[in-house]
């Protein structure tokens, strides 16, 4: 049987988990929070279990596109139309697939930064598109270089994937990457497929610079969120995809073959639960006291703590630990001590031979401190 | 922007269920009940509102998966292996898209049989495939022409789509359609993809005839199902893809790009409640007499009626009250009477200029009664 994707192996998350639990290792792995979401949300959706399990509309319950738009425009100080520029689906890998295929056409170039998430390389090669794929260095902070891609683009080039806060570094955007990214698309027809699902977790008074922030960005992008990572529902597979009203046609005309609506009662209990600013605003403090508990049990180890700006996400480089590649180090982990995490080699097109693991830090303390007391005494 | 679907329009149910709304008339259109699931699955998912709000398996839930195998296995009396043959998706729509996409390489051809599902051939196309249609005949039930498959079949087709239950037209396959089929694919590499989300909507004591009853088809089907017809659960979204092992590997490598795993508390309570064969095998009866109720209103009147032997749909002639075309006078019929229905044209490639609507008959006694008042009537 000829393979269409003769490269492609199981998912690293469903790799890692599947190890984790196989030898009952505590799973820093999969980036999914050890504890369950809210009783508040439990109760809507319980509530929302009765009259509510037919068919939505295909773009989304009207009242949660409503209250979608709201928050956005909330949070973000802007105006996106509930009508004309939100589209629900099943999870954001869903609107990263949709988005990337509703615009690619067979040979058109789709740039992406590594460690870039693992849907995007083959999501662009199975609607016949090039992914190009530039480095980011972790000396440096995984920022991007911005005279490479002013460089590397050219009329092939159909779309670029950007990130931030970036799965799986924890780098975030500043105001001169909305900035600069600006400049070079200016005046083409270049899109962008903005991946934003870590919104709401950003550290150290830092802030959430959205593509959506600036109007030559926002006019060509496709912004892909998720409400799994901010209401601690990653089971759920809701998101959403903003896009301006012609991006958001194309967008739905595809997501109407792919999956066509998303789960109603679930879409009820958000669209009431997201009304207030409160589920999420203490998020970013919630998840900076775990990222500074984890940080602060490997002081003085062997390990080196890369910065974690944003996600739930932090990368370790064990240098001073082990020469082995990331892979068998990750996998022995899971094995000896017990602990799961996940390598960023697998990340890129060309690893850097980089020493990094990632760990998930949306785990109780007691786990926290458990895992990092097994890491330490390697 | 240059579109990639520029024919492609909205969904005829969105488009008819949309204009049912607006004009305050009863949906006959869509196909989803008028009525909410029971009691006790809701109680199932409130339950499972706690605890169970992380990521899935990207495969599906393990007991789930293991319940939809017994169920199957049961029902047919085949041997499904739960971990090697079941993959849980968003939905008979993703289960449609994921096997289309993973097996039909750019220039392809995937044979159809018109009426066919509307969701079918933009997947084949988005694929790079080339979608063959056949058509077949009202006169004649909506019987597959054999002959003529056997002589459309080439080296260059990789998979035919099958369907019954059949959607939009209530035509099921007996147990000569399955010879019939699997005598022309023997000795090829054809694949078949077979959409039985009616699977348990068979009228008149009648069986329904799956390709996983015959060993030459099955060796070589995705059968893709689903829990919304079967449970009053349309707007859930959870469905399934059987297949065997070396094609449930690709399956799973494009739904991992897809949507990656489906909602974790809506499969729970599904697990249990797939397990008690009463809250399916009584479905065909149930269905039978809305059918039949909605039939007889209908004695006597212009509107001939076509055989229905699964699904919930009913078809009718209705050469003797007008000569307009089905979608025009689905559209005049939701405005002036207020009955929404489906025209039958929008599903061929060619459509042969019959003059029959498509109406939904999963709706109250109350609905059913009263829309057959309104179009006896004309
Ligand atoms: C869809 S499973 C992967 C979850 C995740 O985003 C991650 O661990 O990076
Ligand atoms: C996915 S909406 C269409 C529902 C349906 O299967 C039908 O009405 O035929």
């Amino acid at each position: 049987f000829p393979s269409k994707q003769a490269q492609v192996q199981t998912t690293i998350f469903t790799k890692m988990s599947a190890l984790a639990s196989e030898h009952g290792a505590l799973n820093l792995s999969q980036g999914f929070p050890g504890f369950d979401c809210s009783e508040e949300l439990q109760a809507l959706l319980a509530f929302y279990s009765k009259g509510h399990n037919q068919y939505a509309p295909m773009s989304g319950v009207p009242v949660f596109k409503q209250s979608i738009a709201d928050k956005t425009n909330l949070f973000y100080g802007i105006d996106i139309d509930a009508h004309k520029e939100v589209t629900v689906v099943s999870g954001a890998t869903e609107a990263l697939f949709c988005a990337i295929h509703c615009c690619v056409f067979p040979g058109d170039e789709v740039i992406m930064f590594d460690p870039s998430y693992d849907a995007y390389d083959p999501a662009v090669r199975l609607a016949g598109g090039i992914p190009i794929h530039l480095s980011m260095d972790a000396q440096n902070g995984f920022q991007i270089d911005w005279e490479e891609l002013a460089r590397i683009i050219s009329p092939k080039t159909r779309a670029i994937m950007v990130n931030s806060p970036h799965n799986p570094t924890g780098s975030i955007w500043t105001e001169n990457d909305l900035e600069a990214l600006a400049e070079i698309v200016k005046g083409t027809n270049i899109l962008i497929i903005s991946d934003e699902v870590y919104e709401h977790i950003v550290f150290d008074g830092k802030k959430h610079y959205s593509v959506l922030l600036h109007p030559e960005l926002r006019k060509r992008s496709f912004v892909c969120g998720s409400f799994g990572k901010t209401y601690h529902i990653t089971g759920w597979k809701i998101g959403y995809c903003l896009a301006p009203e012609y991006l958001t046609k194309e967008f739905q005309k595809l997501h109407q073959w792919v999956t066509f609506s998303s789960a109603t009662p679930l879409q009820y209990a958000l669209s009431d639960y997201l009304k207030e600013p409160a589920h999420y605003l203490g998020l970013s403090d919630f998840y900076q006291r775990k990222r500074d508990l984890f940080a602060s049990a490997f002081q003085g180890s062997k390990w080196k703590l890369l910065p974690s700006h944003g996600s739930f996400f932090q990368c370790m480089d064990y240098r001073e630990i082990s020469n082995e590649k990331d892979v068998d180090l990750a996998e022995r982990l899971t094995k000896e001590i017990k602990v799961a995490s996940i390598p960023i080699s697998v990340f890129y097109e060309n690893a850097p031979g980089d020493t990094i693991l990632r760990f998930c830090f949306a785990k109780s303390d007691e786990v926290l401190l458990e895992a990092a007391q097994r890491l330490v005494q390697l």
